[in-house]
């Protein structure tokens, strides 16, 4: 049996990281295995591009460049990592994925859907999530929390205006995909985020 | 007025650096002002992308991941340096430009031709060289040159099949554009490579 394949999203702040480590615990639990992985990242290689992509000293980093690096990294990480997980029968669950990049590079930057849909086919063509969860909040609150962890990385350090359309371009994929995206309230206290987020891993994927 | 833009293509040990430089000088002389540069490279983003694509260490990169870094590199470059030279009208000359991604990624790793004209056309549209110079010698040959400089990066590792295909495909682009490209014969010594260059440089560009 093929493994599933579950990715996080959500803007800064989100809660993405405490409820991946949760989501990778109730699959455990089913007795599965599970690879909790990153984008960008996720194998080696793919981190150090990570490191060129969020670097805050890389001002000059163009938006086309920066697309193209970021799907350099997702094919590496679907090679090494992804795919063969998946192959086995292991489930991955990921801290972002393309749609990231479609609301980043996107909605937040306002790169061309034309060279995003281009570079999502030759990357890795029918591969999708088999859910996403959208941990969905108001810009500011997210922006409180992340602020919160100290120094920001380049994509942190955009403005309000950058990350308002990041959230919008969520939500917007999550009503052209409602099959494969549930959105979460991400904004309520942690407990009830994972009572949300367990009731769409059982509705989605439990047998 | 727009500057020109030059490329210099060829396999290992074809002669390119010692023949930009002379390149370089000869549009120099003619008043113009003129960018020395390489790919993948040309900028400091760029050439940290550079490191990691030659880096022999790096034997996990896959084919596509490669491709598409080579494109980001690209970008950059284009955005940074390329294009804005060309706009103020300084003349540029480039060891390595698209041809040799259609040679390496292309011919050499046999990666698909769709997957990098969708590349080519999201990164570079039409800007294409004015005029590209092949260097073109036996494999053979060139492999012996360029080992007596010591330590090969990831791509001088390949093996002579590799590079078979890598000349193959070159020679087949020079068929394609013809109007574009000059086949020179890098076979012979370094001054009657160079007598070769002047000519094409002055049947092509002179005025």
């Amino acid at each position: 049996m093929k493994g599933r394949f579950i990715t996080l999203e959500g803007g800064e702040g989100a809660g993405k990281s405490t409820m991946l480590e949760r989501v990778a615990g109730w699959i455990e639990q089913s007795g599965a295995k599970v690879i909790k992985t990153r984008e960008p990242g996720g194998t080696e290689l793919a981190e150090k591009l990570r490191e060129i992509l969020l670097d805050r000293n890389n001002i000059s980093l163009s938006g086309k460049s920066e697309l193209l690096l970021m799907f350099a990294a997702r094919a590496q990480h679907l090679d090494d990592l992804i795919r063969p997980a998946l192959d086995r029968g292991d489930w991955v669950v990921c801290d972002r994925f393309t749609d990231a990049t479609w609301a980043y590079q996107g909605g937040g930057r306002g790169l061309p859907s034309a060279d995003i849909r281009a570079l999502e086919t030759l990357v890795h063509g029918d591969l999708k999530p088999d859910l996403t969860l959208l941990l969905d909040l108001p810009v500011e609150q997210g922006l409180r929390r992340a602020h919160r962890r100290g120094q920001a990385d380049r994509f942190e350090q955009e403005t309000k205006k950058f990350f308002e359309r990041v959230r919008k371009s969520y939500l917007e994929r999550a009503v052209q995909f409602p099959g494969r995206f549930a959105v979460i309230d991400a904004s309520l206290a942690v407990e009830d985020v994972w009572i949300q987020i367990q009731r769409a891993l059982q509705d989605r994927l439990g047998q």
